[in-house]
């Protein structure tokens, strides 16, 4: 599918009648004409929604986080009691979340039984992935249910009226994985893709560097393709992450990246369907490594960059209230004429 | 007066509490602990008053802006009616916005009667600055007059409950005083200093850039000090806006520097008095080239780089949404042990 470009004329030239010199608000007049053709409204209104998937990882064991893996599932109950990052992201965006257990290890610290029956925490049966540096993380029907269980949501958001989506992680050891995908997608060395995370150690970072150098030498020779690399050297929130991109791009909503890892899985989306590229737009850049990297191979500016390295969805739920303010700008300014301001001298 | 450290080593101890790994959002951490130094609270929450202070310029007669004086004025009365960048941004940011006319040549294009006599826009008195390329901009009584107007609205909006202000500029050709002051700033010539501002062609950047090469040589030998600077290649918006900036140090209140014009005003208040500094943070960083150079010259590292470039205060406007978010993560994120979360493994 591709965005509406009869909107996106319509918001330029509106843009070109509002009341500031020709292009004077930079970044935020091309935000609302990237909004206009994404929504096929020339004048467009941000209805964003946020996909948190969680997943847990093999690799973890070769001690690459400064985090203990049980943090994963006792987030999960963070995120829907409304103490986390993003949920407080979210709530200043307007935007619901909705949270995907995409292979927790343990679903602990749920005190207040938000986890229960009620269907807050999306299931998908995916169990944790397989440690990387040893064997391939995901067996090709994970892979295959991880997509699907992505392509349903960006379904279901369309159905609800969302027209944004933003798509967000949680997984203790998930920047190795991430790193690893940069790695086989831009083909840098480890050294160049591995950066703290959550903030390892010296000697954490040496292992981490190890981790990834041997993964893309032990699976690098039998990947053949972007679901490949998924598959050997990703985990289930990547692949929920990846299959949310392409049904954003499949059902016209814009997409929001946010860090390394969610990023990660757009550019293995992008690879899987060049189509989905004008569909995406960066929220912000951290600082890992990687996540540079990824936005250059697929030519994304961010619109922050503000040192943010939590995950979650944070970067880009930050990055939602500039998309606003943007529309806001271009819904709500009056024109030179409607002002009665003169224009350039001639 | 100094910011309150006591609030600030309280709020970056919160931050260390916080659920998510430490440093890890970055900016958004330390505009938490610039919120608690300038507002003296371990929890800020953020109140914001925009004040837009517009002049016209003699060295327009240079042919040194694309658009014609009269626009000045017109301005005025869509600051007030609603539908300028600025009103629109400030109604997303929750405050208000005074305009003060600071030397407006023709307060024309006022069909709604907005400018009338119901004190929607402060007067001052001051008329328009005379051609900086030729002579003495203002004069000292009108130096003093606007800068005293500047603090007095400072004092005024500490009285009326505001925590950070943000100044802004209207003023047809005020990029060239800002870019003369820049230069006796930074020590930098004209050619280093000169941009298009709202969009001159390449022969009107020509002659703004000998317009700010005559300026500097004509008035530099008799420039004692930032207020001479002021008084000699400023003007009337750029003196209130230096005024403003001093206040908001006096009465401890931060101040949200937007682009060229409103941080070369803050770095003539910096250059009177140095304790200002601490008070100050950059909102967003514009194309300017001065701007740039003033940010360095300030040591201010500002939170957006958008490309913006119009003044009213609009990038610093933009800038709250982020500060606001900033705070809202602050107060609302839970603590590791609120939530039940695991640390750093050891």
């Amino acid at each position: 599918m591709d965005p509406d470009r009869r909107a996106a004329d319509a918001a330029r030239e509106r843009q070109h009648s509002l009341l500031k010199p020709r292009g004077s608000l930079g970044r935020l007049e091309d935000l609302a004409v990237w909004m206009a053709a994404v929504t096929g409204e020339p004048i467009p209104e941000l209805r964003p929604l946020v996909v948190i998937a969680a997943a847990d990882h093999g690799v973890a064991a070769e001690g690459v986080s400064a985090y203990p893996q049980e943090v994963t599932g006792q987030m999960l109950a963070a995120f829907l009691g409304g103490g986390s990052a993003i949920s407080v992201l979210a709530r200043a965006a307007g935007a619901d979340v909705l949270v995907v257990d995409a292979g927790v290890a343990v679903r602990a610290g749920d005190p207040a039984g938000a986890l229960g029956d009620d269907g807050s925490v999306i299931a998908t049966g995916l169990r944790p992935s397989r440690n990387l540096a040893t064997e391939p993380a995901l067996t090709e029907d994970e892979v295959h249910l991880a997509v699907a269980t992505g392509r349903r949501l960006a379904s279901e958001a369309k159905a609800r009226g969302a027209n944004v989506l933003v798509g967000g992680d949680m997984g203790i050891a998930n920047t190795t994985p991430s790193a690893c995908l940069a790695a086989w997608l831009t083909g840098r060395p480890a050294a160049e893709v591995c950066g703290r995370g959550t903030g390892v150690d010296d000697a954490g970072l040496e292992r981490k560097r190890a981790v990834i150098e041997r993964a893309v030498a032990l699976h690098g020779p039998h990947i053949d393709g972007p679901l490949a690399a998924l598959r050997r050297m990703g985990g289930g929130e990547l692949a929920v992450l990846t299959g949310l991109a392409l049904g954003a791009g499949e059902q016209g909503l814009g997409y929001l990246c946010d860090g390394v890892v969610a990023t990660a899985a757009a550019a293995i989306a992008a690879a899987c369907d060049p189509a989905l590229r004008p569909w995406l737009l960066a929220g912000h850049r951290s600082p890992e490594p990687a996540h540079r990297l990824l936005l250059e191979h697929l030519g994304l500016d961010p619109i922050l960059d503000l040192g943010m390295r939590l995950g979650e969805a944070s970067g880009a739920a930050a990055a939602l209230a500039i998309l606003r303010l943007a529309c806001a700008l271009h819904a709500g300014m009056a024109t030179f004429d409607e002002a009665n301001v003169s224009g350039p001298a001639q």
